[in-house]
């Protein structure tokens, strides 16, 4: 069952925007991370959650996709993510964050497939532009973006 | 069902040695970290399968165990690992592994789970030693230890 999970989760890049994602479904997703291991249990990420049409916009123009393909800008209105969570390391606990991220995604994107969603992990981000629009503090570092929704995509393996 | 899993996936340090954990198993959990993202689409992890006691003991013999337990210097003969699967960076890919190690290595932690086994990742390791003594090739970066077997412990949340 795992198996099919993990076959099944693939990085979707367009989804159903009009769709939403609630905030206690990112909140179900956050508490999956918050139960996976981290490096020396120091437990230094943090989450911000998004599931609000203002906030999605601020988080998605300082996103990149796909760097393969060149000439694709993102996902276009109407196909982009209904939610993210952007990961967080607090720099007050630990500055190594070790692949605490990672796990972290793995989990939320299991638990974003089992529920019917999809999502894809974003680490091309303008940090700099994200930590201002966002008013996050300087003693965060943002890791990853994890960008979910109802997957407009049929992959194929 | 996956948070019953997550939510089981504790850090099991010891184990029933004797009871074997087989090749067959650890490459059914290789195949679901290589069916998991990676950054960029490099697959730049490769792995180190052992479940023989030989190659075990060359591996236990390197690593460092839960620091914070000072007086505690790692399971006693009997209750070690059954098996262990070596992450490996390929540096000929990349350089830079991303968090990919930590979406492999919940991957195959969760796999072991659904197969009643348990593990725990370590990342305190004698690098070069263990470089020597698998013969590792220089190009490739030791990256994590992930230690499996059937569990000795009961944990609670």
């Amino acid at each position: 069952m795992i198996k099919a999970l993990i076959y099944k989760n693939r990085s979707y890049r367009r989804f159903h925007q009009d769709q939403k994602v609630t905030m206690e479904t990112l909140e179900e997703l956050v508490d999956l991370a918050r139960h996976s291991a981290c490096g020396a249990n120091l437990q230094s990420l943090k989450y911000i959650l998004s599931c609000e049409a203002n906030t999605n916009a601020l988080i998605f123009k300082r996103l990149g996709w796909a760097a393969y393909l060149k000439d694709w800008k993102g996902p276009a209105e109407g196909e982009q993510p209904a939610a993210y969570i952007v990961l967080l390391g607090d720099t007050t606990i630990h500055t190594n964050f070790f692949c605490d991220h990672g796990i972290a995604c793995q989990s939320m994107l299991l638990g974003a497939v089992e529920k019917g969603l999809g999502g894809c992990i974003l680490a091309s981000i303008n940090r700099k532009g994200l930590q201002k629009d966002l008013a996050i503090g300087q003693h965060f570092e943002i890791l990853l973006v994890l960008a979910l929704g109802h997957p407009k995509e049929t992959v194929q393996l």
